[in-house]
């Protein structure tokens, strides 16, 4: 019998003293915590809850920020393109930008620190023929070249934190003064938050987990001039800088640092542009740098006999969890906000902590919390699709955020709440301490690898794009599969020519010369071959959208020969191409009725004679299937994520492996339900991830099977 | 009123002698031909009507072919890709060749001639490294190196001419013998075949017009083992190669040869390819020894008092029409084939001959001549089709071919032919001798220019491809249509930047990084500052599919600035995009519902901000337009050939060009019916290119307008 307290976290705030407490009950709540926006209230100090508060390391201090503008943090931004029409070209910086969030920064040396690019040449104009005319806030550049484009990019201060904005505008706050983020990295604002902390410390001895939210860079995110979102990367880096920090990079690295290495041509160096050699050692130095700074402050917690906790998201740039830096900070919990299976892998696979928690959705904000709005429904949503990978990945505690006056108000979310904050305990006696079954191990091969686990095809977490939702479905569903995933990079192939031993199957997904496929990769034979010979060797490739995609040598498709497909972009329509019969009858499509949803699919994509298509749309080929040597090769236009689609996937790491006869393993005939087994621990579950009751038979460990009925988003737990 | 008889040429055999009479008659016709597999009838040589005989330049002389195999026509073909798995690999040259069309060549020095490259790292691989085992037909590598790939290029003879291979599968001939491909530009060759075409115009006194079918090479066209075209290039030209004639090359251009020149990757330098320098210093040798040769023959049939014709097609290669080298030739007439409009302006636009005559389809074989086929309705599909272009460029004669004896079995067809030749009459008397009206000057931009006039995405003639018949949608409508249209290419605008003062619209039209669009061309200075001033002081610019497409220095689409779009290639997810509104109400789209087929259509295309969106399908902009100085951008993701699209085009030549106000000028409100004047001959015709009647009101020169029902088909004429 499973514990009915403890592993959640409630918000609190003074309005709802009473209502904690009695929530705190009901949910079986053992931790309480303020949010951005919250108080936190003294009556509820001495609840026996653990108390977190939530720290703002680089904001929340104007007085501080005000008294030593120097400080202040700053962030590349390039402007728009502009073409010069006569021999004088004015640019203005401030252009669609919001007014209040960002200041030009004419401090530091503009000649060093900003530059002109005549984007026509791709080369930069000479600091003698543009100047500055900060009344009209304008770059003049003269001469300019008729008919070229140019760009300016620039320092910017950061004069409204942009998550307080964010929040600002979202929540409508009223006469909130904005934020300014200051910049713990420099000297004298870096000896004023070891301080700050202190006396922060010093002054709330009630609180046992102090939350960071979260340490020092924010990642990209701007606003328009209307205070709408204009640009946003969880992932992006350009707000981590400031001359004081690369020109520490350029001593470090031993070369001239240029804005372009960020600018990135406007591209910011977003996940899926393949990173340029200057910008991985931004990079590298980025995470030495925060986790040596992280690590004083994560100290001085220790000090006080507190827990550090860090919120992975906002101000999380530079610390890259997944990688090496990170285990030094000495961190003790990592909390994360759960968009899907994805987004929580994202922070629940983080190692070197003692705990990870996951923040729930919905937030309780009056955009769903208001009359009419279904929380439940968004609560359901949220938790079963993150369930999947908990029980793959788990995290350690769940909990909320936001106002709990409005939760209140919605009686049957209360209640949807106190099931599931019951159903992750018993999940978690069940689950801890073992490694679930794991029937294949397959790794995501791209330009970024373990870095960006978990991170492909995310742009701002867990937000829909158009353009990448039938790739992040391949992510999303290895979320939540019994598979052993690895993220790998082109650099970890040449840095270790057996690191593919370690493998079954191999996955890229991804457009064309992205960083997700590889681009420029695929023309390196170190590459090619090591990836040849383990296909050959019986190892499985799954290539999904334009993998391995890169014009060189006669080939779109340099792994045409293992996926048995090419992309016609005309160059090939000289070829008659006669192999269009489709095979529908296949151990991949075995549990589907013939048909697949592709999302966004592919155009053109032809099969090569010895290639069996699957499935082809207008002589389009979007799914087919080859061997190559011992091994095989799959490819796939496009799967977003379905329960069904989770099963093609399944199906076609198996049937890529060769392994077949390994299916009716903790498997579920229905693949609306899926089977866990957590050998160790001699248990399994069967978890129904609808909202509809379903039926399947379960096939355990041994072949054996038993025919099941599970209620809507039922989990049952049996004993080995 | 006009000749009845006059300007239709008629095929003749041995068994139609008296139908053939008949048909004179019937038709008006005034010339008679024999056609490759027939024989012309000794006594249908005293009728008046001129005589047309073809003459094969390079093949019916297997003995001659036989006595001197080395003078036997060659070609370049480059093996599939083959993967090393060991340290030795072997590659059959032969593979999926037809077994009787091709001979390997090893009489000359396979070390020179061929080339086996590894495919992987893009480099030749040493001679030292690889042998041919004749026995076997293969070439071995050793060493090869591991999981690389390699192909080999290699030359073979041409066996069995392919025009008369395909015409051998297609009419189902039985034991035919196969017609070898001799060169008649080596020494002996080139002898023998001036004397055989001496004694050939000795035997013939009856004839009037020496058909030539054609010179000297074949287009690329190759058969599979089971006999199916395999791969085919109506402009292809690694056919035209031998040790020989590369030996001269090398001599004139003062650098070795390389069969990469040729092989291309495999790519063959289609028309999709942006040609290498060397490919186009290849092409410019042969348009030059070819016309040097082909003047030669020219002269003698005109020593012997006939008329020198080519057919343009099958042998066809380095003749170029359109280059300046043609001139010099001294041909009298050009026929050609009419697959549509811009397959008939690929002859009907050929300056220097003193006619042109087209041959329209269905040629008389039993693939359309059977029980159940229906020939009238392909002959009127090919007629009204071409009659546009014929309208835009005359021809001055048409024609047919194949099997008279077939075509009399359809009454029907014989009185719809009366009906086109008498039709074709008429409008030959009044258009003759003057230039349309014209009310734009529209140049297509591309890699190619005027070399490739009208061919523009066309593969195989006339042949649907699903990659580019939403592009080949352009050509064609413009065949028809009252511009002035010239086809330029990027090298054009380099040698004379004023070059572009000379047009009204630029159009370019196809897919990114392709020698259509032009790829890296969009990188030049040069290009992109002159398309700009040329748009800014008021030029159009229409871009379809991926206009000036090509990854550099921030943008995939160069002209954004001009076309208001951009590809979203995963680069640009970070950016917020707010502009999705759709403007229907627009010039552009004025004569149709607001809804227009797209073809293929293209994917991921957004706009920016100050674009106006005509029509965007889920949020992926299908028609765009915008303002850029004085000039105006149109972007159109593909636009099939239809009288609607074509009228969409005309309104965006138009629009683009601010020209909105000479719209209603030889003009139909109806898009099926077109108006074309002949000012100088005081004509003009209204006519209605739909298989039912039409309404319409006309507008001519002076604004005036009235009503007018036409039948079906119908063309009339007016006085002005």
């Amino acid at each position: 019998m499973s514990e009915t307290k403890g592993r959640v976290t409630i918000p609190t705030d003074l309005d709802v003293i009473p209502e904690t407490l009695k929530m705190l009950d009901e949910w079986g709540a053992d931790a309480i915590r303020d949010c951005d926006g919250t108080e936190f209230p003294a009556e509820l100090k001495k609840t026996g809850a653990k108390i977190y508060a939530t720290y703002y390391t680089t904001r929340k201090d104007n007085a501080w920020a005000k008294a030593h503008p120097e400080e202040i943090q700053q962030m590349y931004i390039m402007t728009s393109f502009h073409t010069a029409v006569s021999d004088t070209l004015e640019i203005h910086l401030m252009d669609h930008l919001y007014p209040d969030m960002l200041a030009v920064n004419t401090r530091d040396d503009i000649r060093r620190w900003w530059e002109v690019i005549d984007r026509t040449t791709g080369e930069a104009v000479s600091t003698e023929e543009w100047s500055y005319d900060e009344n009209k806030g304008n770059v003049v550049i003269r001469p300019a070249k008729e008919f070229h484009e140019y760009t300016v990019s620039f320092l910017a201060y950061i004069m409204w934190d942009p998550v307080h904005m964010y929040n600002a505008v979202v929540n409508d706050w009223k006469d909130v003064e904005p934020q300014i983020t200051f910049d713990v990295r420099q000297p004298a604002t870096r000896a004023h938050s070891m301080d700050r902390l202190r006396r922060f410390l010093d002054s709330h001895d009630y609180v046992n987990v102090v939350r960071f939210t979260t340490f020092f860079h924010q990642f990209t995110l701007i606003f328009d001039e209307m205070a709408r979102e204009k640009y946003v990367d969880w992932f992006g880096y350009s707000a981590s800088v400031s001359p004081y920090i690369l020109k520490q990079f350029e001593q470090e690295v031993g070369y001239k640092f240029r804005p372009e290495f960020i600018i990135d041509q406007g591209y910011m160096n977003n996940t899926y542009r393949i990173p340029s050699k200057e910008f991985k050692d931004f990079q590298a130095f980025q995470r030495r740098e925060v986790a040596k700074l992280a690590k004083e402050m994560v100290d001085i917690v220790h000090e006080y006999g507190k827990e550090a906790m860090m919120f992975m998201g906002d101000h999380w740039i530079g610390m890259e969890p997944f990688m090496d830096e990170f285990a030094s900070i000495g961190l003790d919990a990592v909390v994360g906000s759960v968009g899907n299976g994805a987004t929580l892998r994202l922070f629940s696979d983080i190692k070197h902590v003692k705990y990870t928690e996951g923040r729930f959705l919905p937030y309780f904000f009056p955009d769903t919390f208001h009359e009419g709005g279904d929380p439940v429904k968004e609560a359901k949503v949220n938790w079963v699709t993150a369930r999947r990978a908990i029980l793959r990945s788990p995290i350690q505690r769940i909990g909320y955020g936001g106002y709990l006056k409005l939760a209140l108000e919605f009686p049957d979310f209360v209640q949807y709440i106190k099931e599931v904050c019951q159903e992750f305990r018993v999940l978690y006696d069940n689950i801890q301490g073992t490694t679930p079954y794991c029937v294949k191990r397959v790794a995501v091969l791209n330009c970024w690898g373990k870095m960006r686990s978990w991170g492909n095809h995310m742009v701002h977490h867990a937000i829909y794009y158009k353009q990448n939702y039938s790739y992040f479905g391949i992510i999303e569903a290895l979320s939540g599969a019994p598979f052993d995933v690895s993220f790998i990079s082109f650099d970890d192939i040449r840095q270790d020519k057996d690191l593919l031993n370690d493998f079954d199957v191999i996955i890229n997904v991804g457009d064309a010369d992205t960083a997700q496929s590889g681009g420029e990769n695929w023309a390196d034979p170190k590459i090619l071959t090591a990836v040849r010979k383990f296909v050959y060797n019986g190892g499985g490739f799954i290539g999904v959208g334009e993998p391995a995609a890169h014009q060189w040598q006669g080939k779109f498709f340099q792994l045409d020969d293992i996926l048995g497909v090419e992309e016609e972009r005309g160059f090939n329509l000289n070829t008659d191409k006669y192999n269009w019969e489709e095979h529908k009858e296949h151990f991949i499509l075995k549990d589907t009725d013939g048909t697949v949803d592709f999302g966004e699919g592919k155009k053109n994509i032809f099969a090569l004679p010895d290639t069996k298509i699957l499935i082809q749309k207008d002589q389009e080929v979007q799914m087919a299937v080859k061997t190559f040597g011992k091994g095989r090769g799959v490819y796939i236009s496009g799967l977003p994520y379905s329960f069904c689609n989770s099963r093609i996937l399944y199906r076609a790491v198996l049937w890529s492996a060769a392994a077949e006869n390994e299916l009716f393993c903790w498997f579920s005939s229905n693949y609306n339900v899926e089977v866990h087994a957590y050998v160790k621990n001699k248990k399994y579950c069967v978890v129904n991830n609808t909202y509809e009751p379903q039926d399947t038979t379960v096939y355990t460990g041994d072949g054996k099977s038993f025919d099941l009925h599970l209620e809507a988003n039922e989990i049952r737990w049996y004993q080995i």
